[in-house]
């Protein structure tokens, strides 16, 4: 059932073309709108105050991602969301680097509050450090220290999809999608894919684009990308070919491919 | 004759290897920089009023795109053309999204009308937003219905060129080089092109270096980029290996390929 | 023994992944972030003053390049540059652009000056224009018409050495590495990687990553760029394959191929 809703996700990206407005980081720019474009969507990168609102009102998801913050971009940030909230559009946040300076992990939870149609999209570190207090007095209660990073950040996820009342997607080796009806893990992907810099960046773009067409769990980003990132690590020598390989096998990729590779498991 | 034209720039380019100094969005920065050189062109990337001034003295053209604008690097354009005027230099203006905001069109044309050796490369619908009413009136005129896209874009081109004293190179399935001596169509390029992000902000980038050298048309390094485009695709799986074969092709493209490969027709 | 010292430095690195704080130009920051994770370093970009101190704190090393300048990004500099000291971590500076406008003249002094722990890493005439009046007066007491560039330019940085308390890496044709202990010339590298926009900003960030496990001459970087660089152009068609091609010899590089490729000699 899960194959088939990312099976009908990924024809209506490729039908539909939507426009996802990004606000993104200097550094991964350039390949998260190719990973955009190879999967049918269109991307669009702007942050001025003077033209978000015009912009927000035609494209059909803002993702945001930290990765390169000042206070200046903060500001655009926070008006891209008020303008995202004011057209019902969904808003995936990528806390990068979040625990690693308080800039980012206050600078994440004001967005995160802000969002009124909120999808998260991190790693486990950023996603424990997001929930922070709140969910480790939870992970206490049932003995944190028998918990294993997997697990704490999905303790985490839990406390934000309740708190926030988002998705949220955990990425790494095994891909966590948290949601209201429990949890999948997703066990596609690569060894190499973290040696290409911003393959989560484009994972929260991807995300923007799925959530553009009404899929907003995050599950069809992660999973497209998890098969398209295994597909072409397979046919590269190290990550310089993966991260082009990587946009060949994202627009190469058919339902069948990715039926036969997915590595799904629900517990709800 | 056009083709011997095209032949002599690209030699010119690679013999005297222009500085060609851009301005232009975080995205495509990269790709751009490896387009020049490539093609045996020398970029700068640089923005600062306290260092444009010099460095426009010694550069061969001027590249302004408007992809990430704002209110600071509006600034710096405007003051980047004043300097371009002051040396006699042309300006390759790329109005991305122009129509998409009214922030992106006014800009546009504040820096197409302060610019005094213009060369305008845009889309087809952002030539049309460029044109606005102007160009409204008079295809209107002419029974506005009857025209297809590609002719209006045409039809707002020649108004551009006799508004601004301007060359347009309106790029797409069909690139068009419009001037005063009339138009070129060049067929060449690939369906897969616009799955590369940044494209047409390669073929402005281009477009500044054959300036640089003399050729202020834009014929040049549109028939360049068509048929290195072409080249590349044939090669590529997808959009990924596209954007590397390109720069390839750019690097080994000669004249006997340039001249088989070229679909040129004129009509003046 | 250099031989020696290079490939104890590359296992350092891969072992200790160490986090680089990069500030660099918005041209290089995927591909300079790309060659630090196909090294085996972490690369973090940065560059508000509300974090650079937190992050500077556990970072290994500091990369300043001033590719993309202006008076924001400056005061940036400066602040990190203040934190590295503080927590007594090297930093590489990178003066793109040195000499070509007085701001990066200036600028360039103004950092070499203030960091207590300095690698300089540039092109000669950077180089040559970094040391100015104080290596041409040197110069000239031994007759500089007789000095071809890259001893002009290994003259400069001998007067960099001593004026800063540095080591400079001087790049090109052949590479070199100046201390206080003398000369190192390095003959590795191709004739095509001047084509790929960013190369030598991709070797100030190894420089960093180096630097933070205890390499701090510069050497090492220069090593495993060249030889990294002449092996992915060996297989490259053009400046296109060339930059994918060195990232994967980067992230495969072994010691044996190092050590059989490496060209040194030495001069103290």
């Amino acid at each position: 059932m899960n194959t088939q809703t990312i099976i009908t996700a990924l024809n209506a990206v490729r039908a539909q073309k939507p426009l996802v407005l990004n606000i993104t980081n200097y550094v991964v720019m350039n390949n998260t709108a190719n990973g955009l474009l190879a999967v049918g969507a269109s991307p669009i990168m702007a942050h001025s105050r003077d033209e978000l609102a015009e912009m927000m009102a035609f494209s059909g998801a803002l993702v945001i991602n930290i990765g390169t913050l000042d206070s200046v971009w903060i500001e655009r940030m926070m008006f891209a969301v008020e303008q995202a909230n004011r057209h019902h559009k969904p808003v995936v946040l990528d806390p990068v680097g979040c625990g690693a300076s308080s800039l980012r992990t206050e600078t994440s939870r004001r967005i995160a509050e802000a969002a009124e149609q909120l999808i998260l999209r991190g790693n486990a570190s950023e996603i424990i450090a997001l929930a922070g207090a709140g969910a480790n007095a939870q992970a206490k209660s049932k003995g944190v220290d028998a918990l294993d990073a997997s697990e704490a950040a999905v303790g985490a996820a839990r406390y934000l999809v309740r708190h926030y009342g988002c998705s949220v997607v955990i990425s790494g080796e095994t891909d966590f999608i948290v949601t209201d009806n429990g949890e999948i893990r997703l066990n596609n992907g690569h060894a190499m894919m973290p040696f290409v810099t911003g393959m989560g960046c484009t994972l929260s773009a991807l995300t923007g684009a799925f959530a553009a067409v009404g899929e907003t769990t995050g599950l069809a980003a992660a999973a497209v990308l998890g098969v398209a990132g295994e597909i072409a690590a397979e046919q590269s020598a190290g990550p310089g070919s993966l991260q082009l390989n990587l946009l060949d096998a994202l627009y190469c990729l058919d339902a069948e491919t990715l039926m036969q590779r997915l590595k799904l498991t629900s517990s709800s």
